[in-house]
């Protein structure tokens, strides 16, 4: 059973997504075992409490120093003994210690089709109001492996959408959410807990 | 009807697939003038004379200085009165007097869902190893107006094509042009020719 740590720092309808697809058996053999939140308000805390799922609020704003954040995180994700951790909307840059300590254990959805529209400054709602910006017609997400880039890790899965006429941020937002970050994250996760992927050289290839 | 210049350096399968489509009125109120090929041995000037298409060979190669090729391919496109250029895998740069003469009324198919994979260095099959070398899921094509840039301008249509394991340059290649290049390429030129488009502020709209 892999054990699970979903990192968010607002609503947590990726999480959700989780937790439905591991209730009707989409995702076998993982378990969400903690919700951490960087955000004390973060919706997403309240979903882990009604799924009886143990919940984490951890922010760098706490802690003297950048360093002592970083080891209170990894010793949350050790105490729990997480085996996947999963960045679900996760808006603080994993720390170096974690990234080493969790090597191709850590993924991260973005909605985008890396290497579109990602990398320092693509995130949220800004890539989207990015993806209009530049008249694109499709878009999409992708769910990697977090290495010590930004967005640059191993590409797991990823999933087109398609631009309509008339789109604001907002609204091609909620359509990559539904269309793809909700099914792709899932399966990610489905893949690992099941032992169906693997990376060779920076790539990921099924077994 | 509005006249097009097919300008090639290759195969010409996406030439094909322009007059197929015109044959067959997926593409109407649309004729082709005239196929222009910078290589002699292009095949697309076979496809040309067997379908009664006036065929060009204009080389760089065979002019003392590039702006004597400059004028001559303007030239050329002046005396078809031709109204919409359609570059389908034609390796040279446009030179900048024809951009500035047909502004938005110059077409690129580029084998990758631009702004990944495309600019200096991205062509024909080298833009299928990056994607590959990248260990993307997903890629497509764009069919774009032409500005002074390269694969910068405004964007007409896109469609995504996923990557499949076991995939080579090659394979993926192929399955590119098939399941995307050979449609959009006739659907862009189809809109122009019913004038069902128009760019406002460097942005396609649907009319």
């Amino acid at each position: 059973m892999l054990k699970l740590a979903v990192l968010v720092s607002g609503g947590g309808t990726n999480l959700q997504a989780i937790i439905d697809k591991i209730a009707d058996k989409t995702i076998t053999n993982a378990k969400i075992e903690v919700v951490i939140s960087n955000k004390k308000d973060a919706y997403a805390l309240e979903r882990a409490k009604k799924h009886g799922i143990a919940d984490c609020y951890l922010s760098p704003k706490d802690f003297a120093t950048r360093p002592e954040f970083d080891q209170a995180l990894l010793e949350c994700l050790q105490k729990y003994q997480i085996d996947l951790v999963v960045l679900a909307g996760y808006l603080v840059i994993v720390p170096k210690n974690v990234v080493e300590a969790y090597e191709n254990r850590i993924i991260n959805i973005h909605p985008s089709l890396i290497p579109s529209f990602c990398g320092d400054g693509f995130y949220g709602l800004k890539v989207h109001e990015a993806v209009l910006a530049r008249g694109n017609k499709v878009t999409g997400a992708t769910v990697h492996f977090v290495d010590d880039g930004t967005d640059t890790g191993p590409i797991i899965t990823q999933k087109a959408v398609y631009v309509q006429e008339g789109d604001t941020p907002e609204i091609l937002q909620k359509r990559v959410m539904e269309e793809a970050e909700w099914n792709i994250l899932p399966q990610a996760i489905d893949w690992i807990a099941n032992d169906q992927i693997e990376v060779i050289d920076h790539i990921v290839h099924k077994k």
